[in-house]
């Protein structure tokens, strides 16, 4: 085998055996190979000693934007519409496809140094965002989707000669799978609904769009459409492909009977919506009736970081203050969001979010011997509940090192700090 | 001068000038003697570059059980009164002093590395808990306060004689302040409150208590007195002392109004009451009416750490959601609980929570050159919506170096952490 792990706490999220203390887990190529108690007799080209540390699934980032750390901290504690209208879409007018690529490696160095192994990406110039992702190591679920602006919808906006590039351009690539889908009811149409239908027949694609973020979301599809978005989307047939559906924070019975009638995942971002007070998604009820629940971080400029640790732990915190019961959601079921439900999300079910034999070896470190993790009553709580992004050490994707010893393996992240830097000051500070 | 940080961003709290580049800042002995843009004549026995750093006052810790670090993980997600009347109450019963020293030392590493200076702890064997600050060289306001346990209450419960013990045996260590006051309203009577309010006036000593923590605490205020807990303590007149009171979840207006003709503080404990499902306190409604807020983590059996950044971030975002007004509070208001607010609280506000000439140096430096940390378009929203407690880099209090380079030079931590982690696995696991 290539990398043995050795002597090491693994969290399988193998639901017969979720926590194996002592273990050994190794891998060959892309793949995971062993995983047991037991010592494997094969031997490993490279032995790594686990004592003091947890081996974990790596996280999904089920929802960003992530080449927006190009405006981290650009507009914050502003009204949502002074945000969006005023600071982010003509700072976003102004973000170049040389600038996405570098903000966006950026931005992959920051969720690789936190523990995941996968986003779900959504955001022009997608196939600069997807040769980052490719360079880098990192798995990405990309697309660029229409967008109806106030100027009327524009089908030339990119987003079909984005989607055509990244079939083409990436076809081969096993990091890469591209999704289309739309931006969000609100801001499209039937006729967009029809042309993404067409789009996703053709080559198979999955969807992606924002899905009920803020209860003015809902009244303007209630104007448009006379329908909640659930229900606008299911009678355009957009649910009939696999569908990551981003917040899901106003729903009602009915939508979250849609939702798991077609398999439609619900990528919930708790900071950002807290951060743009647009509410708390009820993930108790969709766990319940369910519905897959992964979770994301959204855009940095509404957040203001990539780190999945804050996403998992805040995510069950709020049910227990949203259904008045602390018993509500548990540790275990923020680390199933974050790993099992996002592979599920991006199609990847059967092959990610566990570490399991003949899973793919996205696999991530963590260094428990801080004080901050002692003592270790339960092991997933500490994951959850008091451990930060920074107690990664390592992170591996379809087997290959990414990170290691907190350092990078695969760029220079002084070199693209101040790339990414240097562009963003030349737009935002001349 | 001892120690000169030399051009470095200083985050100064400074109302004239709360943020200065590039600039210069001395301590001799325990104070800040330098604080400014030009570089010093003076030469120093230390320099530290600060280039790609940025330094802040240190954070206060306003209401923490430090030496639960014993119960961390121990049990989640189970309704409150399972929580504390089934597993925190019987396991703090077999908590002894050496492992309340012991687990408190853990705790206090935790919070070095994260940033605290200074922490206001309640609990019993209070005197083991001070001397373990004095050791550390951290801050401590501590106290035990009499608790009506189920079989009646008790003064011979502790809390007077480490009361004593206290006054007696710390009164010469600058680190230490010693208050006195009630656990809550609902576990607390009349008596009670007169026999600290005798302590309180003899020895000239400050007050600390839980408040309207749950809605049922208030109800039980209300059935046994007839009052809000605010009410209640107002008419027992132990508002005549300044006075902490932790939480502040559920208050009236009336209450409101109370606490600030008294100036209490509302240290408030934002994932700590989301954990256990008590609600939100309304800091945006007391910070309009001029009430003193500060920020703890409470005890890390519901947090499960002891990271300030964590509250800091997670109190503004709350009220965002709260008010439904993404304006709601800022990225500033959140270090000002956690720096000003919190020396008001612990009756330093003329001396320490700012970085200015004459006030004591208790200084955090945070390293800035992470990838979650670029670009920087506005330092404090970087510091508040980004970074984490492990982004901190050095701590030092009263001119002391506790941590740096992130290492502790107080204490070997591997060996705090043995000793506190073997004294846990005697009691819980045999």
């Amino acid at each position: 085998m290539d990398v043995l792990f050795q002597d090491i706490t693994i969290v399988t999220m193998n639901p017969l055996e979720p926590v194996l203390e002592h273990a050994y887990l190794g891998t060959q190529c892309d793949k995971i190979v062993y995983v047991d108690t037991k010592k494997p007799e094969e031997p490993a080209k490279k032995v790594i000693s686990g004592k003091g540390h947890v081996l974990i699934p790596g996280l999904v980032n089920a929802h960003t934007h992530i080449a927006m750390t190009a405006l981290r901290g650009y507009a914050d504690d502003q009204t949502l519409t002074t945000w969006l209208f005023d600071k982010i879409l003509p700072a976003e007018a102004r973000l170049t496809g040389d600038m996405v690529y570098h903000c966006a490696r950026l931005g992959m160095l920051e969720a690789i140094a936190s523990g995941t192994t996968a986003i779900c990406d959504m955001y022009f110039s997608a196939p600069q965002i997807a040769l980052a992702a490719s360079e880098l190591g990192i798995r990405a679920h990309v697309g660029n989707v229409p967008l109806e602006t106030g100027e009327g919808f524009n089908l030339a906006d990119g987003s079909i000669s984005d989607t055509y590039e990244l079939l083409t351009r990436f076809a081969e690539d096993p990091l890469i799978t591209v999704f289309t889908g739309v931006h969000a009811v609100h801001n499209s149409n039937p006729s967009v609904w029809s042309w993404v239908n067409g789009v996703a027949d053709k080559y198979n694609l999955p969807f992606c769009m924002h899905m009920s973020e803020t209860a003015e979301d809902v009244d303007s599809s209630f104007r448009k459409f006379g329908k909640t978005p659930t229900a606008a989307l299911e009678a355009a047939k957009l649910f009939h492909h696999p569908t990551v559906a981003a917040h899901c924070v106003h729903l009602t019975d009915e939508d979250i009977a849609i939702m798991r009638e077609y398999g439609v995942t619900a990528a919930s971002c708790p900071v950002s919506n807290l951060k743009l007070a647009s509410g708390i998604a009820p993930l108790t009820k969709l766990k319940e009736a369910g519905v897959n629940i992964a979770l994301g971080t959204d855009g940095v400029a509404s957040n203001n970081n990539l780190d999945m640790f804050e996403e998992m732990k805040l995510s069950v915190l709020l049910q227990k203050n949203l259904t008045g019961d602390a018993a509500a959601l548990s540790a275990y079921d923020a680390l199933y969001f974050a790993t099992v439900g996002g592979s599920v999300a991006l199609g990847r079910g059967e092959t990610c979010g566990r570490l399991m034999t003949g899973f793919d070896a996205d696999i991530v470190m963590l260094d428990f011997t801080a004080p901050h993790l002692n003592p270790c009553h339960h092991v997933i709580s500490n994951l959850v509940y008091a451990a930060r992004g920074s107690d990664v050490e390592l992170t591996m994707v379809r087997g290959r090192i990414l990170y290691e010893n907190r350092q990078f393996t695969v760029a220079d992240p002084q070199k693209v700090i101040a790339d990414a830097n240097s562009l963003v000051a030349s737009v935002f500070r001349s």
